[in-house]
C-alpha cells in the first residue's frame, strides 16, 4: 500500500482563513526556528525514511530543533503532564486491567527468610525491601502511541509497510515498538478548546475542527511551527483527580476529539511531529457515519504519517498558567515490543 | 529512628585531599551555581523537609536550579542513558520475571470479531490494533530507586519514618511510590572510573572508593556541585547488548561498586541529589565484612538521606564522548504503589 | 484464641424437630455407614487434629469412607459442577482480574523463529503450538475455599492456630494452602431450596434458615450423615450461561445464603465435613446487624471447625434429574501458596 | 487434511510377540470390560466424531465405562498423581514463569482499609482474609495436553481440521479448550519401565519401546484395554521433591521418553483412551534424526487421533505399592481458551 495519497479533499478555505492570521511573536518566532527535514507543505510526512524506518516525523528531530526548543525553557518552570494510573484508573475497556502487586515486603521477606542474607546474623539493622510485580497493560494512562499500535488493510500493516506476516510475534511487535522511541524533545504548544469554549471540558462526542485550531490560535496569538507537539485541550483531565477512578464522568467527556480534517490540518499544513490530547483516544468517537475506519485520525496520522499520538496528557495546569507555547520532554520506557508509552509522565518546561 | 546520626567516622585526610584540587572550570561552573536549599556540608539532607515529606533531597530542585541544568543542553545533543529490556534481561534474581504479551493482535481482532466496530461493512480499511499486556517488575532495567524501596529496623520505616505498620499496604506502597517523584531535572556529572583504570568494565567486586572519586574528577577536570546526579561508570553496560540477555558476562560485573564511605563523600561533602551507576545495585557487593546490612549504601542513601539511587544506566555512549558534564532529565512512570522507577529512558542532554 | 466455644446459643427445638424426621432411606443408608472420625455431635470439629494439622475436617476422609462414596457412583453418570471462567465471568469485585492470554501462537512461533527446532529444514511438517499466559485470582470460579483464606483476630490466625505472623508471606499463605488439600471423595448431598421454595432462583439476600434444612431433606427425603459434602442451590447459577458475563443479573442473586445458625446446624448436629452452594459466598448478604463480622459463616466454618467452603458450584443439572445424593469428588490444583481451589470442576457421579 | 493415513509401518512382529502373552486376569478383567466405542483395532481413533467434536477419543468415555472404571477402586485408597507447582519448579523453558503473590493479606486489608466493611466498629473480631493474584503458563506442573496444544501444516490446524485462520484468538484458543474436557474416569494402567529397567529413573534420551510395553505387561501380567489411561513410569518425578527445585536432575531424567511407534502401538493395538507419563512432554527427546517434526508423538496423539496426553504425573506411589491397575480420576480447570489442563491433581484409586 502506499500511503498518503490525496483521497482527503482539502478545505482550502480553511487555509485561507489561516493564512490570513496576524499573530503576535512568541518566543520562539523570536529567534529563526530550525529548519525542519523531512517535511512538505501540503502532503506532510509519510514513508519518506527509508525502508527500514520505525521512526517516522520523529526523525525531524536534530540538535538543532532541540536545543531550540530548550531555550523556551529558560525559567526552569516544569509542568507535570502525567497522569497517576492505579487499579482504579479509567481506561479503552477494550484493554486488560492493572494490578500493582506488592511483591517483597519487610514482613514477607523476614517471616519467609528466603534470602540467606537477611538472617538477623548478618543484618543487624534489620534492613529488608519493597518490590512490586506489575500486570499493567501498555495503552493505559499518559500514553504515547507508537507507529506499530494501529495497523490497516487485509495485510495488517502498520507504519513503512510493516505486515504482521513477517513483524507480528507473541512477545509484541518487533518493529517500531516504544523501545525504540527517542527522547522527544520539541517545541510544545498548548491548544485550549475548552478555554476557548468557555466550557470546564467539550461536551460528550464534541468534533474539533480546523476552525477551532484556528481560533485558537487566534486567541491565544501563536503560530504553529513544523516540528511541533501540539496538544488539544478538551478539559476531560480536570476530572482525574487522584487516579482516575470517575468512571461515567470520564467516559462521557472522553470522547471529545479532533476529525480527520483536523489532523490532517496540522499535519499537512503545519508539519505538527506529535498530535495529543487530554483523552484516551485525541480524536472524536464515534467516527463519523460513512468513515472507512472507527478511528480514521489514528489510521491517517500512525499508518500514513508516521505522526505519534499523546494520549491522556494532563493540560490543566498549563491552561490556568496559560503557558501555551513550552519546552516538550517525553521519554518512553524501553521494553522491548510495546506498542506505545504507558502510564508515563511528560513535562512541559516554560 | 533517627537517621544521620554520626555513626559512620569519615576520612578527613580524602576531604583535605579533595580542597587541594586545582580544576578547571566547567560550562555551568563559569556562570554562578545556584542555591542549593536543604543541604548542610558535613551532614547531608536527611530528614529535615517535614514529617509529610516524601521526596527527600529532590526537594532542593527550584526553577533556578532546573534553568540552570538545561543550559547545560545548549547544543542539543542527546544521550539515552536507558538499557532495552525484555524477558531474556538480566536482574537481579530476587525480582519477578517479565512477560511482554501481545494482547490484542489484528488477526485476532478479526478472528473474534467480538468488538462490533471492527466488521467489515463498518471498517472498510480493515483497521485494527496490537496491544500488550506486561507482567513486569518495578525494580528492573533501568531504574530509579524511590525512597520507600527498602527499610530498615524491627518497625521497618523507610525514608522519614514511614513504618510498614502504618503505611504497608497490599497495592505497593502508600507514602514515597515512584509516581510522586517528580520530573528529575539537574546537573548531571559522570564519574567514569573504568576509564580512570583503563578497563573495559571493572573487575567483579570492585570497591569504587572516596580516592577514586577524587581521582576521576581530577582526570575529568571536574568539580562537583550541591544538587548534582552523579553517575559512575563501571563499564558493565558496555555487555548489555541488544537487551542484557548474557546472564554470566553481566552479573559478575554487575558486582562493582560504591562503598558506603563512598556515598557519605558523595551527599557529606559534595551535596550530590541523586547518586547512580550502570549497575543492579550502585554499591559493590557483598557488602564489606561486619557491616550491619548487605547494602549499606543503599540504607545510607534512601533511608537515612533521603536520595534517589539510579541504578542500569547506561553510560557508553557518554563515556566515548568524553562527556562528563551534561543535562539529566528523567521521569519515572506514574504508576500508585510501585517503589522505583523501571525499565527508564534517562536522557543526558549536552 | 481457642474456637469452638459455646458462644453460639444453639436452638434445640430445631433439633427436636430434626430429630421427628421420618426419611426414606437412601442407597448409602442400606449400607453401614463408615464410622467418622473426629467429629462429635453438639461440638463438631475444631482444632482436634493435632498442632501441625493442616486439614481439618478433610481429615475424617479413609478409604472406608471414600468406598463407601464411591458405591454411590454405581451408575456411572457423571455431572460436572463447574462453571467456565473467562475475563467477563462475574467475581467478587475484591479479588483481582482475569486474563487468559495467548501465550505462543503458531504464527508467533513461525514468525519469530525464536526457537531452532521449528525451523522448516527439520520440521517438515509445520509443527507449532498454542500456550496461554493466565493471570488469575485463586478466589474465582468455582473453588474451595481453603483453611487459610479467611483469619480472626488482632493475631491476624487462621484454622488452628496459624498466626500471620509465623506463616504469612509474600507467596501466599505458608500453611493450609490448596496444594495441600488431599482429592476430597465424599458422599454429596443436594439441599435444593430453590426447588424447595418453587423458585428459580432465590431472592437476593434471602437468609436460608436451619428450618430450610430440615424441610429440604423432608422433602427430598434424604437423611444427612456425618462426613457430606453438603450443597445448597439457590438458583443462582441458572444465570450464568456461557461465562457468567451478566454481571448485574448474577450479582443480585448472589447474596443468597446460609446463615451463622444454618453452618452451625450443618456442623454440630450433622457433622458436615465441606458445606457449600452455587453462589460466591455460601452465605447470606450482608451479614445480619450485629454481627461480629461482615463473614460469620466463614469464620465459624474455615476459622474455628476447620470446614472447607465450596462455592459457586453448578447445581442445575443435578436439581433438574433431582439427584440429591450423590459421589462428590472435587481435587484443587496444587499450586503452593494458593488459598482456595478455584475455576474447579468438582464431580457429581451417581 | 485427512489424519490417520497409513504412512506409519507397523511392526508385524510385535503384534504377534503381543498376542502370545498369557495374563493372569485382573479385576476389571474378571467383568466383561465394557463396549468401547469409536476405536477400531488397527486405525485407533482419529477425527470420527464429526465436523463439530471437540473432545476426540474421550468420546469414548460412557456411564458404563466409568462405572466400570469406578468398580476398580473399591479399597477407596488414594493415590495423588499430582506434582506441587511453585515459583522454582521445573518447566519446560519456552514457556512463561510463575508467580503466587499474596493479593489481599490481613494486614494490608487492615492497613488500607479499602473496604467500608472491615472497619473495626462492625468487624469486632478483627476478619480479614487472604487471597493470591497468580501469573502462571496454562503448560506447567502436572497437565493434561488439549487438543488444540499442538498444530500442524501451514495452515496450523490442531485435531479435527481446526484452523488458526478461524479458530485461533487472542484469548487463547477457540476450540478444543481445556474447559471443555469433561471430568476423566477410565482404568488406569501404569507401565512401571524404570522398574522394569531396574533402575531409579531412565537415562537421558532412553527411548521407550513398543517391545519395553510389551515386557512390562508380561511382567506386571496386565492386559491393556480399549480405552484405558496409560501412564509410562519413567522415575524422573522421584527428583521433584517438595516443588521440583532441582532443574538440573529433572531436566536430565526429562529428556526420556515414549517413541513415535509406541504411541501407534498403543492407539492402534490397544485402543488407549489417553496417554501420559511422569516427563514434561511423554516422548523421547530429541526426536529421532529424520523426524518431520521436533514431537512426532505429539502430532500423531494429539493432532491424528484426537487423544489426550498426560505430563509430569507422579508415579512414583502407584510403583512402590505396584498398582498397575487403577481407577484414574482427572479434571481440569474450566478456565475458557487454556490449551491444557496446568497443576492438576489427578488421582488413582484403588
Amino acid at each position: 500500500m502506499k500511503c498518503c495519497s490525496p483521497r482527503y479533499p482539502f478545505a482550502l478555505v480553511v487555509l485561507a482563513a489561516a493564512a490570513a492570521f496576524v499573530l503576535h511573536s512568541s518566543a520562539q518566532e523570536k529567534s529563526k526556528a530550525p529548519e525542519i527535514r523531512g517535511w512538505k507543505q501540503g502532503t506532510g510526512w509519510g514513508w519518506i525514511w527509508g525502508q527500514e524506518d520505525q521512526l517516522g516525523a520523529l526523525n525531524s528531530m536534530t540538535p538543532e530543533t532541540i536545543a531550540a526548543a530548550l531555550r523556551l525553557a529558560e525559567e526552569g518552570k516544569t509542568y507535570d503532564l502525567g497522569v497517576r494510573y492505579s487499579r482504579n484508573s479509567y481506561k479503552w475497556p477494550g484493554h486488560s486491567p492493572a494490578e500493582v502487586m506488592t511483591f517483597r515486603s519487610p514482613e514477607g521477606v523476614k517471616r519467609q527468610a528466603d534470602n540467606a542474607f537477611t538472617a538477623p546474623e548478618v543484618n543487624s539493622s534489620g534492613q529488608a525491601w519493597h518490590s512490586c510485580a506489575l500486570f499493567i497493560n501498555d495503552n493505559v494512562g499518559t500514553q504515547i502511541d507508537g507507529l506499530g499500535h494501529v495497523t490497516a488493510g487485509d495485510d495488517n500493516h502498520w507504519y513503512n509497510g510493516y505486515k504482521e506476516a513477517d513483524w507480528g510475534g507473541d512477545f509484541g511487535i518487533r518493529r517500531c515498538d516504544a523501545a525504540g522511541i527517542p527522547p522527544i524533545i520539541a517545541r510544545g504548544v498548548l491548544l485550549d478548546i475548552a478555554g476557548l469554549k468557555k466550557v470546564d471540558a467539550l461536551p460528550a462526542h464534541y468534533s474539533i475542527t480546523p476552525a477551532d485550531v484556528d481560533a485558537a490560535l487566534a486567541a491565544q496569538r501563536l503560530k504553529l511551527q513544523p516540528g511541533d507537539v501540539v496538544l488539544f485541550r478538551t478539559g476531560a483531565m480536570r476530572y482525574w483527580g487522584e487516579d482516575g477512578a470517575d468512571q461515567e464522568l470520564l467516559k462521557e467527556h472522553d470522547s471529545a476529539g479532533i476529525t480527520l480534517e483536523t489532523a490532517r490540518y496540522l499535519v499537512e499544513e503545519f508539519g505538527s511531529m506529535l498530535v495529543g490530547s487530554d483523552t484516551s483516544g485525541l480524536e472524536v468517537s464515534p467516527a463519523p457515519e460513512g468513515s472507512d475506519t472507527f478511528i480514521p485520525a489514528h489510521k491517517y496520522l500512525i499508518v500514513e504519517q508516521g505522526v505519534h499520538i499523546g494520549e491522556f496528557h494532563y493540560l490543566e495546569d498549563l491552561a490556568r498558567d496559560k503557558v501555551y507555547e513550552f519546552c516538550y520532554m517525553a521519554t518512553t520506557n524501553k521494553i522491548a515490543g510495546t506498542t506505545a508509552g504507558f502510564a508515563l509522565r511528560p513535562v512541559g518546561v516554560k
